[in-house]
């Protein structure tokens, strides 16, 4: 039940509800164009600024996107399913797979890699029980699908931990930094992962192309070994249109 | 790495995001007065206008809030820690409490509440198996911390399976829905939990009092019966600024 009558919403956000219940209906398809602006406008009896400022909920929220010169059509991108347990199994990384490679049938594909030398930012030096000398190992990448990019990642791992082996490198080789990480005695046994929403940062925006009107989704997660210590910490940047989080569990 | 230096980046967004790194940095604590836009307009050299929409920004993100008359505030309120995996245990709800209670240490408040026979909407009835003539039990209600609503929520159950039993009630007693389908023979043993996130309808920002620019979580969870039959699905929208999901499992 809503608090207030529909009358007093704004009327674009009025005109974008009513478009978005028509895609949820299947009235317009993925790939199907919707009314312009110019057809929104008398339809509803508004200006053309107001039908325009409704169809531009409609791609913040994801739901549709622009087309140069073409108008504004339900959006046909297919979002990525990532499975956060099975993904993370370590018959995944155990055996060589990328844990990537879980999540759908479609491959992404990596750049803007870097690994660097750093002094952690104060959150991940506290989780990683770095004292106020010692750094970490930050990999940093993007992940694209075809040629969208969808999710932004930074791994941290304490400097020392890691120093010598092809974590320090940009290619981890097979299986990835889980499985050096287990070759150097500190196997991932468990893991963390905490999900927060909000909107992009103008980098985050730029790097991952997008709207800094639509929201991201924030994932950090924290891999323990067996003594209980955190090892490596993931904080993920992903594009909130892009991506289905999934995580199935027993009662 | 940016692929456009800042310097490109629209003046009100530098602002915000050098106020969130000092946020960050601990140089303004949760709580404390942020500098206002009669203040941040001549430091950056900017029209107030600009400087009020960075503040716009910030407030859009959850990391900062506008108290009447007093200016605009670090945001003081703790998120709402949600464990996903804890809190469907079945000893959480197998003993009679209230899986909303394995979240924190602070009580949420119900209001909003309704329970309706109706025609599901598709893909609600699609998962459930439902046919086309067959109803569903929709729980609606809504979520506060003190006086903040904070979620809004609706279950769908096969009427036919539930008809007659308290989940058809305003109050389900002791332990809620799914120790009454465990007494009805259908204890739900496998869950899964599907997130996105995007910006919220003119219709959830009004039950959630927030801003339309703030993002929700939707969390939509199917729980299965042993015969791996989907007997209930919750669907739930989380304003992003109260709420972190937390999942913890084993590699």
């Amino acid at each position: 039940m809503p608090d207030k009558p529909g009358a007093e919403r704004p009327k674009y956000q009025r005109i974008a509800d009513d478009l978005k219940a028509a895609i949820e209906a299947g009235e317009y398809e993925p790939g199907d164009r919707l009314p312009g602006e110019n057809a929104l406008a008398p339809q509803y009896g508004v200006a053309v600024m107001t039908a325009r400022q409704a169809l531009r909920v409609l791609k913040n929220q994801g739901l549709a996107e622009s087309r140069k010169g073409a108008g504004v059509f339900v959006q046909a991108f297919r979002p990525i399913r990532r499975r956060g347990i099975q993904r993370l199994a370590q018959d995944q990384w155990g055996t060589g797979r990328s844990i990537w490679d879980a999540d759908d049938d479609r491959t992404l594909s990596v750049d803007q890699v870097s690994v660097e030398e750093v002094t952690a930012p104060p959150h991940i030096a506290d989780v990683l029980g770095l004292t106020s000398s010692a750094t970490a190992c930050a990999r940093s990448r993007r992940y694209s699908l075809a040629e969208r990019p969808v999710m932004l990642a930074v791994a941290y791992l304490p400097y020392d931990l890691v120093a010598g082996s092809a974590i320090t490198r940009p290619d981890t080789g097979p299986g990835g930094i889980y499985a050096r990480l287990a070759e150097l005695g500190h196997a991932p046994v468990h893991f963390r992962e905490e999900i927060r929403g909000r909107l992009p940062t103008s980098d985050e925006a730029d790097r991952l192309g997008m709207s800094a009107e639509r929201p991201v989704l924030k994932i950090c997660r924290t891999a323990f070994s067996t003594d209980g210590r955190a090892i490596e910490i993931q904080e993920m940047t992903l594009d909130s249109a892009s991506y289905v989080l999934d995580y199935e569990f027993d009662a």
